[in-house]
């Protein structure tokens, strides 16, 4: 029971991983430093993960991947709103 | 086999999802806008991943969180490297 435990934190942690960058962004307005690549590599890996989960019909995956992807949404539309030149 | 495929490259882009950010820090010399708070949170998150790929003994779940618990070092090693002023 504890080991699931383990893993649910696991899961949450990186679920969530980019939620304090998407509020650092919104806060300060700034997105100079920011890797326009990292992001859409990872929106692109996530988005193949939802589509691998509904595959696999595996709940976990599909809600998991579905929340992430919508926190990378919000943080590639704070990104364009903010980004004064192109970054890469 | 062709979901295989897709699974498989859902997980190199997120494997080496930041990457890219490390690369751009790397570059830049440059970390005002990333939030520690998000790398720190990935770090425990991928660490736990690992801990618990050991119990599962999956390889998959070992090497892919292994390898981007490395880039997620690197990231916090350049971050503490560049950062002038304490970020959130």
């Amino acid at each position: 029971m504890a080991w699931e435990i383990l893993g649910f934190a696991a899961a949450v942690l990186t679920m969530f991983g980019f939620l304090p960058q998407v509020i650092k962004i919104y806060r300060t307005k700034s997105v100079k430093d920011i890797s326009l690549l990292a992001i859409l590599q990872f929106t692109l890996g996530i988005f193949l993960w939802l589509v691998y989960g509904f595959h696999l019909k595996n709940p976990v995956i599909i809600l998991a991947n579905s929340v992430t992807l919508l926190i990378l949404i919000a943080a590639l539309v704070l990104f364009f709103k903010y980004n004064t030149k192109v970054n890469k």
